[in-house]
């Protein structure tokens, strides 16, 4: 066991770590020709334009100004200037409730740490069972934890106390920011302008009829069975194969444009290419021409192909997107049943037009069904049982099985430096790429699954991640095995057995989870405020590829928040804090730093980097808090085993309460705010439109939603997604606000947005 | 072990039982003077009158007519004859879908015994491993099981063909099945006619407004949200305390009715009763007079109470039967959610007025929460630990225990025969009064839950008598021992290990069960047809109580299905049916004769006997489907268990896809089916308003609709829920239908309700 000592060693080269990402972030986000990188955000509002017209030819790239450097952690402060508003309005409502992931950490673990350190750290100190037991191993650091108190002893009660007082003062806090994000989401819908999306309803499983096309009878459905409400409806082209024309043209189009750099660099000679696979082997052309003609050519093949989904009615999917003349026109037929066959005319509330998933949208019920079958014993041998491959790629790419695939290769391997290369790291490699494309995966499973929005698959995603943390980092860490093992391990043990056997290893692990904390929570965090993927991509776009301005601001990757893989980290942070809080409450100042550098961090990154994709109104904290009630449960099984083997078994039963009373709370909260966040209540649809119908008698609705749900394909020939976020931006952000002109670190507090507010 | 000559006895005596009930029956029912009890549910209808007042003197009460008598079991093809259409229009959907569960239950069990017979029979038979195994004892029963197979042995791959192939087959069924009942639901709600549950909204949870009487705020509410739907609502008032008064009242005018009856026979002296508890006690006065005066008072009380109740506006709760112009409005409301507080405002479909649970309107919705997590918590000790209190009791209520509390009974108990009575007796005596009012003790537990409805409320306590059957009847037999020390072992036991213990007790408890089944289910089965409670009730009433024509009316206790306790015992033989098809063949018989009886006696009774206290329109066909899947996933588990014991490891991964697979299965039909049971499609609705403005345009829905929710103590004076249930027939049944004259056994088959069929 690590003692103190060598704890402050790794927190202080961890610390110093941090510290060195952050004088880094600050050198360079001060350069003007890093600016891209740094402040996309801003970039893509339209608010920032480029340091690099104006100054000297030197100072267009590097900034010369001394002062700036001296006040190089004035980001910090920065980032926590912007109140929440205004920040609502600058990042999106996703993001602000994401971060306040992190302060909901701090809500939960600050007086958890205060109270811990008061109360348990001297009874654990002063329990000194382990000074009496020369014959374990033991180091400072047990001494403060739960492990000194001897068994049987009557200190346990304050333990237990303090598991009941933790319990509540977590529920407490879940409590108040779940109505505080409810009472939010209520207000940010309410207090939205006018969106396609409130208006229309996805239908999918249109029945097929032999005397009318999917468009009639879409129409012919809706009237007769919405007569008053319907207003119009967007048949939906399968233009998947479209959409991978007009891909491959533009990455063929990226290589134009490299070429033609070449060529105005050095225009002595015409670059040349060969025609063979990626340009490696082939007749040689000349470069501009040969990509010219390609693209010549897939833009006439698009060009047919457009012509043809739109005329060829087996083109149009049966699925519709259904708008109605009110608000509560659409909430009413999002939430009801249509017909007495409960797989046809599906209908749920349509995404955002950026946020549809186009592929999905075409499903049928039972196909639907199975795939969500394969996908879920997909999911339990990929979490299960993912060593297996990983072990069978090891073998297969172990030195003999190289040397007799490809004999050519022998040489080279028998080369000792190489072969001790090879032997040492290959093995880890393949496990690495698996765990590096493991999100794919997951986001691929739940794309076969068939959603169709995708902030729906990120959320789904993220429930495959955190399942995948929670039994191959959490329970793999603890037992120490893979995760089959410890599968075969649980089962053959009884169900009262299982707390028991983890439970009693937790203590151990304790330090190893300190220092995965400071590693992975602490220097990973300052790392990610560097960008140092997107800084080396960015320049190296701008080297060859960038032409015009337009070039560079298609270059500039603003990346977005990662939900699917960011939240279930997050969630292993609180799981790591309440199992470890009464155990080993020395714990828990790490977790308290983690939430509130990334608290500072994250907030950082929203307001000056990470651009939005959707808007989901934060449809994802139901699931935050029910994952934190799982952890929460996880801790009080776990606390139980634990106890239960330190002849405190008159006390057990006293614990047994606290998982009853928890998932009570948590089918409590799930009744009292989740359908705020499923559903959309009939009296704020009717307020609205209300509303609108007094302000705005005469608008013309039919011709506003004509074109909101259009395939991006056919949204504007040649340059589709951006120009879908585009058209959006401008309808959710109302004039009069883009206008305003914000700089990062200087967000002056809008007095009109403070009443919006609470 | 039984051989089988042992299980013969035992069936020959059960089948002479059975055979007695019959003969009995026979006899019975047709003597005149019985026709009340045995033919009820014509009286209720109104289509029968009393045989009684026909014939001679002797003839009124004794049937002499000696060729009826020959024909003892005519009732059984006369059962059959009804088709399913009248059936339903007789005793109602619910009724006729409850015969199903047993059809059901032939459907799957038929071809299941034919196949086991077939192909296990012969394989098991030739396994002779059982003549081998000279040191173990076993009968010629054993010989038809697995246990004759040799462990390792290939044969098991006939058991495990058949267990897919007995899955695939039930499922198969229950799919056929759920989707019959469906398109059967759904035709018999879309060819009712008008009722106002149709139209009617169950609001609950109104907020309070310190400016509106709860009227007002419903009405202002609802205006404003469903501005061209709303049409009325009819506030709740509490009236729980006068209908207490009420029920008093009648239950004196029952003594009443007796001493006049008494005094009318023998005028000579008028009869006399005490004023103390029970008429045991107290001064002695007239007994007329007294009742007499009784009631006086009672009438006054009553008057004023519901006075009080109407003019109080504390005595108005905050719940609302809210209703729409049309079918499809009240549709949109019911599902959808109202305001942005989900625990506000709360809709669903509202019960038909008999339906309606009136004392639990009112309930806000934390108390509800707090209400089911106590019930949940004393739903587990009920059924893992309920054997504690009863052994407290018998401890009580032995002989030194009652010689101490009541010292003046210390001479009788010693006498030697009630000394060896008592102790023999009593500990069993109080088990069985437990399990008496067990169905008691599960239905106020579902009414202190809340729910609204008596449908509902039977179908919750029928789950709740499920999980104790499957506990403490199925579980406790095959592990011998109470459910606590059961759960015991099984928490202590591994997770891989519980279906091992299980299973491998499963072959041992066959000939148990056999003769439970004998017992419980034929000779049990036979004896509900002879009705001997009501029987004796209804002539003892007859003797005492009944003047006129209209008390003998209410002397009549048709009674009802009981599906709270009935259904779930059918469970048991699904599931004992599921078991023991792969494991012991030679069950199967059994439970088929089992199936097959109940069949013929309940729809006997369903046609002559049971009165319809409500219509949910089979609401609860998704529960059936899913008990007899959970009884699958168990006998699958369990098969598992024991073949994983009989050294044929290399095939339980085989039989392991099984439960997954049927999981699957029952989420797809869930999705497929059950939301016709749960909500109502609007395309439904449109049709059925649309087709009632064609055909009456002109009706006054709003004078229809004014009263029929109105508390049964409102309805009218006195006599309140015969009167409320008649009022209901009439809208029930089209008066073209009562009108036409049935008598059981000859109903003539209506060629108008031939074509509804299907």
């Amino acid at each position: 066991m690590a003692t103190i000592g060598d704890i402050c060693m790794a927190a202080a080269i961890n610390i110093l770590s941090a510290f060195a990402f952050f004088v880094a972030f600050a050198i360079l986000r001060l350069q003007p020709f890093n600016d891209r990188v740094y402040f996309p955000k801003w970039y893509l509002k339209g608010i920032r334009s480029s340091p690099m017209h104006s100054g000297g030819s030197v100072k267009k790239f590097v900034n010369l100004d001394c002062r700036t450097y001296v006040k190089f952690l004035s980001w910090m402060p920065a980032a926590l200037k912007m109140p929440e508003p205004e920040l609502i309005d600058h990042a999106g409502f996703d993001s602000a409730m994401y971060i306040r992931i992190y302060l909901l950490g701090l809500k939960i673990f600050v007086p958890l740490s205060v109270l811990a350190f008061a109360v348990l750290v001297p009874v654990n100190v002063t329990g000194r069972y382990l000074d009496h037991r020369k014959d374990l191993s033991f180091s400072d650091l047990d001494k403060l934890s739960i492990s000194n108190i001897p068994p049987g002893s009557q200190r346990f009660w304050a333990h237990l106390t303090m598991a009941y007082v933790f319990t509540f003062w977590t529920c407490y806090t879940l409590y108040k920011e779940y109505k505080l994000v409810t009472s939010m989401r209520l207000h940010f819908l309410a207090s939205q302008s006018r969106r396609p999306d409130q208006f229309t309803v996805l239908v999918r499983n249109v029945p097929p009829d032999p005397d009318e096309s999917v468009s009639q009878h879409v129409e012919h459905f809706f009237s007769v069975n919405h007569p008053n409400h319907y207003l119009t409806h967007q048949v939906v082209y399968n233009a998947n194969n479209l959409s991978n024309i007009v891909d491959k043209r533009k990455s063929l189009q990226n290589w134009l444009d490299y070429y033609e750099n070449k060529y105005r660099r050095n225009s002595v000679t015409r670059p040349t290419t060969k025609t063979g696979f990626w340009g490696l082997w082939g007749t040689s052309v000349d470069a501009i021409d040969y990509y010219n003609a390609e693209i010549e050519k897939l833009l006439n093949k698009e060009a047919t192909e457009r012509e043809r989904v739109i005329s060829d009615t087996k083109a149009i999917i049966p699925a519709a997107f259904v708008s109605f003349k009110t608000r509560w026109g659409a909430a009413v037929c999002a939430q009801t049943q249509q017909s007495s066959n409960p797989t046809l005319w599906l209908t749920e509330w349509a995404p955002e037009p950026r946020d549809v998933y186009w592929p999905n949208l075409a499903i049928p019920f039972v196909e639907l069904t199975i795939r969500r079958l394969l996908m879920a014993v997909s999911l339990f041998f990929l979490t299960f049982c993912f060593m297996f491959p990983i072990a069978i790629v090891q073998s297969l790419a172990n030195l003999e099985g190289i040397e007799k695939v490809l004999p050519f290769l022998k040489p080279v391997i028998e080369i000792h430096t190489i072969k001790s290369f090879v032997q040492g790291f290959l093995p880890g490699i393949a496990l690495k790429i698996f765990l590096i494309i493991l999100p794919t995966i997951l986001m691929t499973m739940s794309k076969i699954e068939g959603f169709t929005s995708l902030s729906l698959l990120e959320r789904r995603s993220a429930g495959k991640y955190y399942l995948f943390i929670l039994v191959n980092v959490f329970l793999g860490s603890i037992i120490t095995g893979t995760a089959f093992q410890n599968l075969n391990v649980l089962l053959h043990e009884s169900a009262s057995e299982v707390p028991v056997t983890i439970g009693v290893s937790i203590p151990m692990k304790a330090t190893f989870f300190i220092t995965y904390i400071m590693v992975d929570g602490w220097a990973g965090i300052a790392a990610e405020i560097l960008r140092i993927k997107p800084l080396i991509v960015f320049h190296l776009k701008n080297a060859f590829l960038v032409k015009t301005e337009k070039d560079r601001e298609q270059a500039m990757d603003p990346g977005s928040l990662g939900y699917a893989t960011a939240e279930p980290r997050i969630q292993l942070y609180f799981l790591l804090g309440l199992v470890y809080s009464v155990i080993t409450p020395f714990f828990l100042p790490f977790i308290v730093i983690f939430f509130g550098l990334s608290y500072l961090v994250f907030r950082h990154q929203i307001i000056n980097v990470y651009n939005q994709e959707y808007e989901s109104g934060a449809a994802f904290w139901p699931d935050v808090q029910r994952r934190v009630i799982t952890a929460m449960v996880i801790a009080q099984l776990l606390l139980l085993g634990l106890i239960s083997t330190m002849d405190a078994a008159n006390s057990t039963p006293v614990l047994l309460a606290l998982p009853v009373l928890t998932i009570w709370f948590h089918i409590y909260c799930k009744h009292r705010f989740e359908p705020a966040f499923v559903k959309f209540p009939l009296q704020d649809a009717m307020v609205k439109d209300t509303l609108e119908r007094a302000t705005d008698p005469n608008f013309d609705l039919k011709t506003y939603l004509q074109d909101a749900y259009i395939h991006p394909v056919f949204r504007k020939h040649g340059c589709d997604l951006p120009l879908a976020v585009d058209d959006e931006e401008n309808i959710l952000v109302p004039t009069k606000r883009n206008s305003r002109m914000n700089t990062p670190g200087e967000s002056k507090r809008g007095s009109d947005r403070e009443d919006t507010e609470n």
